[in-house]
């Protein structure tokens, strides 16, 4: 009953600071998509077979084909949101709904298919100052907080604070506090159809936040939350039969007494 | 603090069945919308003013003046969704998450509106076939079902079946068990962006559930509920100051101890 | 249909730290409970009658006669949580359970009442070293928001840090974030049985919390969210017929087509 | 990081039925407790290792030691749940709290144990008379869900119907309809300190419940969702120096932008 099978991850990388910022090449000579790669081949050893896309790709490196062979997508983008393909959102839209998981990160919270998922605005206040971050894990017996040190310490960092303008969660496991008071739902999850939707905030490309331990490890924990063993199939309208359950028992015992 | 102005609720109605359908004419005579609407002037007195709108009227009624001057919109259809402009559909979503309320009602559950705030492919079990609804409280403290009966019965009506693909609601107040044996969460909230959105499934062009007491009771809750006394303003992105904060108070007694 | 009669509020304070610790008199020369008492009326006015109750009193002041008589409970104790009777703990939850609403206030998170109604140990991490703490709305349509500052801003408090032992809440109001670096969840929601409960942490005989206009607000929200309009009864076991909801209707025109 | 051991099951088991009704007997010969135990066994295999325990043993079999062993506690009691030591139910209480798995079944809803972690009554409606219950999953993305039948039917079942006084569910997985009418949420969540519980209302001790396949099928995925690979320990109260997160990193290329 326990998963037999190796999870399919697909890093998905928007690759623009990569190529266009010198600090972020400094801090991540492998790309942020290799570096996230790279952490679930280290953390989840033969549990998992990691493969990377980006925007550049044809479609995106999202095809019909490579998403039904992916069981969570990995997502990360920022300033190139909108270079994003509608019909390639619609293809990850379906996909998600039919059961693949989605783990969004970071500025992914504006992107085309998180607002989507979501319905909301997906707006919070923000700030580029070297903030100290501390992660607090708010639900211990939750598996995406299996192992993670209370807080995780991010020295420097982006600023993500609230309100979030996401609907409430299924669950919220992370609750980040900057050194400027700010305070943000960092970690939530939302079922979405038949799919597994994973928001986490810490990462920037301008901090080297997915080297670090504690965020790797929630990012390997996401791997094994939000992949299903399951078919791909959407949740669909039925027509049903009057009878579907009829049935006519005899009384029992039980039922007489 | 407790609201003292008047709630400005606007029941939108597709207006198809009661052009095209004999029973639809005869159950509702005044129209669904007119039926919903008199509920809400009956129930509520002085403390509401009601207006409808429908497919047919220009810009479909919900003009931009006309959505900022109300406070709840009920939305009802069923088989003209695909007619719904979808620069009105983006006018009601921004007013929703602006803080107006939507009350969504019945096979509303499809429409353009409600499948987009809720990011799902909000599909479910129907059968039409005489079912008896029991619409059972399940968050008995829940403004929505004060004065409710438990349950409401409903002896003829069209069944909705889960799965009920939708996002895990902020309160599940109504669970229904249907003659044929399915059940459904009939009644449940969701907060998007600044606004509060209601769904209710008891309803149909087929049956005459809106003339219904327990019905009219809910709805009558749902506009109080759902209307809120706040600027209509939608959450935005904002950059913030690293000293936003910024104190030094002297310690005090209390934290030199 | 909205809320006619006033408010009974009831202020309970254990009443020590103002007859022994002479920071405690100075903040708080009207005592704790009674400068929560005075913030509902000044902010209520009309919508309410405040009385106070405190460990001193016979019943502690929490006679059955007496919380018949009221619509939501204050509560503020710290360290004579024990000295609460457990027959006094016992009808306060009875009548919890049977509507009455309950406003646990600041280091009440192990008083005997709230603790026996999470099930939970309710520890947390605290310090008393003059943090500064912000309060953020999280949940910006609920009622207890409304009209409160985005942050709350208290130059000088205690800190209570997560991880916080509470059940996840029905809803998540506030959330703060210390100077220290530490987060808590400060207001939570918790309906049990007919009651509704809010727990709400600001507050604290060290620091002059409770005379904050935004905190004051809040306990405003409080009277007016967790006071319901119902017969004081608690749920109850019962057996029901098979046949109680036996109808046989005919088959209608919708039903046959 | 995927589970590497064995998950320590033990199924308690009040075992009147079993020694007074003939019924009972002739329904499990191997007694309800043993019976669920042979469900684990034979659909974990080597998953699992599960032992019984019940009200007869020396200290109801619930030892410090036994339950420091144990990592899913299986509960199913029904007119005994007075003759419960207090001690034991304390006992009990500490090691959900501290990370032990608690599964609640059926007329566990009064036992001493889920009503002192639920704060709530937990009361319902009931009725024996071979209702039919249709048990429907309402959360197909849980791990509880796994391979469960849409819908699972019972033919033959005692009716528990709402309104169910429990706290909101952390997570709903399953709602039940019985052909009386009535409906009930019949699989929930509940995290407590650092352990998980799960109530799962199928099951009686005059209907084969535990004999079909689907119940057996989620008292299987239980044990893996409920059992934690975590150190015992509970949540306690901690004081915390001002400084533990003090750090002055200097300005980097980034706040420094």
């Amino acid at each position: 009953m326990t998963r037999t099978r190796t999870v399919r991850a697909l890093v998905w990388g928007e690759n623009h600071h990569e190529k266009n910022d010198a600090l972020t090449r400094r801090l991540y000579p492998d790309t942020i998509h290799g570096t996230i790669a790279a952490a679930l081949r280290d953390g989840l050893g033969h549990e998992v077979v990691v493969d990377t896309a980006t925007l550049d790709d044809d479609a995106h490196g999202l095809s019909e084909e490579r998403l039904a062979a992916t069981d969570v997508l990995y997502w990360w983008g920022h300033v190139r949101h909108d270079a994003v393909a509608d019909e390639v959102v619609e293809r990850v839209h379906h996909h998600v709904l039919a059961g693949m998981g989605l783990v969004a990160l970071h500025s992914a919270h504006l992107s085309k298919i998180f607002t989507r998922l979501m319905g909301t605005t997906c707006t919070l206040r923000w700030r580029q100052a070297d903030d100290r971050e501390l992660v607090w894990t708010v639900a211990p017996t939750h598996p995406l907080a299996h192992g993670v040190p209370q807080p995780i310490v991010i020295p420097r960092q982006e600023m993500y604070g609230e309100f979030f303008d996401v609907p409430q969660p299924d669950d919220l496991v992370f609750v980040s506090g900057f050194s400027g008071g700010e305070v943000f739902r960092s970690g939530m999850t939302f079922a979405r159809g038949h799919g597994r939707v994973f928001y986490f905030s810490p990462g920037d490309q301008d901090y080297p936040v997915y080297h670090h331990p504690g965020i790797r490890r929630v990012l390997c924990n996401a791997a094994l939350w939000t992949a299903q063993d399951r078919p791909r199939e959407a949740p669909r309208l039925t027509m049903r039969p009057l009878d579907e359950f009829a049935t006519a028992p005899a009384p029992t015992e039980a039922g007489g007494a």
